[in-house]
């Protein structure tokens, strides 16, 4: 099923019924391509005007970074919806023997590593849009400051959210391997995604109090 | 225009594209209405289980605020491209005579003090979608609680995304009575939402680790 092409009513509506998806994963991966849409129109109102004609290039090089890191978030909206169905299916497989208990238990840590990438991909194209927000509020087009700003601040924030669904799933899976492998990666962009929310506000504080 | 009742692609492919609209207030509204429903679905979650009989009414009152709440955000998405819309049309009035430069800047006044009101409204939801999710998090089913999670750090990005977009009308009223009267409860609603994303993370940490 794709969310990612259908109405906004019909995927908030799922989401917030006891329905068991779209879950937080899906909904940090909206809320990131939220993040990216508002850095996209800051360098679509700055590319090919004159007065920005000397920054083109490297604003012409995030907008690229930011259509594809859309492209994925929405596939990712809906890989989140795959996966939670497949761990529930996991642990749906019968448990009377032995061999099916094995069986079963194998199934199911598959699946939650499987269920964990969706969310740890969500926030590797966070880390691309809080570093592009931080760029494109130095550079890009200034009557656009306020919408950089809301994409650093959404950014930072389905980061944080789409952590959450990496450590619920870490929760689950047993071999302790796994969170040690990725957890630095999770520290490096919280902290980039916080970083650039901050530098951020600040231009954008200053450019509101002029 | 209704984008709320539209296609997600079609609402961040025009967020993202160089049309004046939807832009970073109409987004705030999207991710508050994101936020909401997380915690919809962990009520949901909750309501009419055994085990959840002594919270039942709290649950149930929460999520009766919280569908009112994302039925006036989907509403504000849109409202806040009309409004932008409306700040548009002022400034393109003629301006040649010196009536006419009385009449543009009453008009754009008007305007600007209309479009406040929309992400100054989306922050207001905001607070009732924190609060929710700040009492959800002691009380609803915790096998929901990464969910509680996002709904909180959703809602505190929202609502400092729906500030900036105040700020940015603000700048341009040039009636200071009018930043002096809102700044009070802006402050506030910042304050609340980010207490209540620190309360909620703090919880859903502690149930991580458990």
């Amino acid at each position: 099923m794709s969310y990612s092409a259908g109405k906004i009513q019909d995927y908030l509506n799922d989401a917030a019924s006891s329905k068991p998806a779209p879950g937080g994963g899906s909904i940090s991966a909206m809320a990131a391509a939220l993040a990216c849409s508002m850095s996209e129109m800051a360098a679509n109102f700055t590319v090919g005007k004159k007065k920005f004609a000397g920054v083109e290039g490297q604003v012409k090089e995030c907008l690229q970074q930011l259509e594809v890191s859309r492209r994925k978030l929405l596939a990712l909206l809906d890989a989140d919806v795959e996966a939670y169905g497949a761990v529930g299916g996991a642990y749906a497989m019968p448990k009377d023997t032995d061999e099916q208990k094995a069986a079963r238990e194998k199934a199911i840590q598959d699946a939650l590593r499987s269920a964990m990438k969706v969310p740890m991909n969500i926030m590797r194209q966070c880390g691309v849009v809080s570093h592009c927000a931080a760029e494109l509020v130095r550079i890009a087009n200034p009557n656009l400051i306020t919408d950089v700003g809301v994409s650093a601040i959404l950014s930072e924030a389905a980061c944080a959210a789409a952590r959450l669904n990496v450590e619920v799933n870490l929760k689950f899976i047993t071999d302790p391997a796994v969170g040690a492998e990725v957890r630095p990666e999770m520290d490096e962009l919280t902290e980039t995604t916080r970083r650039c929310r901050d530098e951020v506000a600040r231009a954008v504080a200053e450019h509101l109090s002029k």
